[in-house]
């Protein structure tokens, strides 16, 4: 069997997360029991959550356990099976975790699922065609709720779950604006994703000089606003949302490491009338396979077109990582395991 | 004609408001057009919203106008009617604002009507089986949409939507922990209101020490929170709501004076799945006959006993209502003109 290089959490952050907090390993691959296969990971997923789970609180998920892999969403190849469900060759999504082979129960429901690489190349499926895209999806479509022509923003445009909520919402007939960090994502928005401006929020110090520029850009106001972020981007926005307007709250990056970002004027939700959600995609199994169908079939004939950042090799993923929770990345965050 | 005394909104609040912003005027009262009725108000009510409008600035309605009587619920008699709709002698709720006489356009819709104090005090129409009473209702019953046996929170308790909300909330099954400042209103909300627990959050210093004492009122968390106040009560027990908990956001009093007031941890709302909803009664005009007639039923049958806090004479208006800002009221606060 081969030998199988892995990153745990090591110890958890005392504020910002660092490199130290992770540790590389060289494990065997143990045999496999029946039922079971092997995976080797083609592509390791870099997701905002992992974060929160790093830190020992109260969260909806269980903390990432001490001493144990680093847990996230894989894609990858079956090299050996025993079991009837899948074959050596198979492509596959699952939640292998930061390392290079899992051995997974074929049985369990959700481990494991094979994917179509005709049209969708095999990483998509960790972006715009997985878990982020399906996040984007719930969003705008349960939470939002769009009607055609209405304004709807969306912070982190450019990542992995914002670019596929542009074009799930210009599908709708949506004035879609953008919300990210320096020129070149924000030209990379209205160029490639198809929104109809982009606000860079790197150019603005606090959050009434970007309202400013979220008002110029929104002019008759923000409906629907997606939110990945929080922190100053969250106050600007809600400063101009319309009554009634809704708001998914899916992420809190300014707030994962070290002391909690508030929200400076909660008393708009009132004055507007709006709604505030916060969901978890995982709990709405229900709605995948109607979400994949769409994000599959917008990748399949280029209207969405997701950009990747890919790190190479296991060794290079905390990095990759700490890179993501500051902004670095751009599109979809990946490391690249052979 | 009779003279009329009013008080005006004379200039705003530079931050927090005081009575140089309010002046009292004597008028006449004009002679009655066709299809109009003169009112004597015998009761004015006070109530937290009027803060807001006594700013200039964006909100759900105009703000409150200059050198111009300010605007308020009123209950009264028909005392002159030029409109078959009403007679002298009728019992009348309306929008007659802070003056003794008004004269109202009986046609306009919603303007004034009726009501029946064979079994419901008059004064109640301002209270309980009024505004605050469907302010109430709507929170509960549409946004937190309650189940029995559940544990639900109001802030406020003891105010006229809180005491009006402890009862519809007791009536369908749930566990209902009122937040109240000071022993004596923690006292009557348990005793005469019928809720379960009371947490007196004049006791705490900060959300983490008021939290606490939450925690042992609600020993399996909080399914759903009305939110009349905001600040340091709205954190405290937010940090303590269950998933898929809900809340509903009807007052931000803590907010109203000057600097807005943050929420600490709006990362809760995603990691707990919340949903939270603001709302204007006004704009849910639909389910007024139906809570009414629940609210009626309550106070009828004497479930409901609100209590009321009653200034005498329309010159006591402004500081009545400074005191209401500051929690001195105990129930509904009210003007007595007559």
């Amino acid at each position: 069997m081969p030998k199988n290089k892995q990153i745990l959490l090591d110890n958890r952050p005392q504020a910002e997360a660092t490199a130290a907090n992770f540790k590389l390993v060289v494990a065997d691959t143990p045999a496999l029991q029946d039922g079971q296969v092997l995976v080797r990971h083609h592509f390791l997923s870099l997701d905002p959550y992992m974060r929160g789970r790093m830190n020992d609180a109260k969260s909806y998920a269980a903390p990432q356990p001490l001493g144990q892999v680093m847990q996230g969403g894989t894609t990858g190849e079956v090299v050996e099976s025993r079991s009837p469900k899948f074959k050596a060759g198979d492509k596959v999504v699952g939640m292998g975790g930061w390392q290079e082979y899992s051995v997974v129960a074929a049985d369990q429901p959700g481990a494991l699922r094979k994917v179509d690489t005709t049209h969708v190349p095999l990483s998509h499926y960790l972006g715009a065609v997985g878990m982020p895209g399906v996040t984007a999806w719930y969003g705008l479509v349960k939470i939002i709720q769009p009607k055609a022509g209405q304004t709807l923003v969306v912070s982190a445009a450019t990542g992995a779950v914002g670019s596929a909520f542009g074009a799930l919402a210009k599908a709708r007939g949506c004035r879609t604006v953008g919300i990210a960090g320096g020129p070149e994502k924000c030209k990379y928005a209205t160029a490639e994703l198809g929104f109809d401006a982009c606000v860079d929020y790197k150019k603005h110090q606090d959050a009434a000089s970007l309202s400013k520029e979220v008002k110029a850009a929104c002019p008759d106001g923000v409906d629907g606003y997606f939110e990945n972020v929080g922190g100053m981007v969250m106050d600007a926005v809600m400063m101009r949302m319309n009554a009634f307007a809704r708001m998914a709250l899916c992420g809190m990056i300014a707030g994962y490491d070290g002391k909690p970002v508030p929200m400076s004027y909660p008393q708009l939700i009132l004055t507007n009338r709006m709604t505030v959600e916060g969901f978890i995609v995982s709990e709405h199994m229900e709605v995948w396979p109607e979400a994949l169908t769409e994000l599959g079939t917008l990748v399949g004939t280029g209207k969405l077109r997701p950009r990747e950042t890919i790190a190479q090799d296991i060794e290079s993923a905390p990095e990759a990582f700490l890179g993501l929770l500051k902004g670095k990345n751009f599109g979809k965050q990946l490391v690249k395991l052979i």
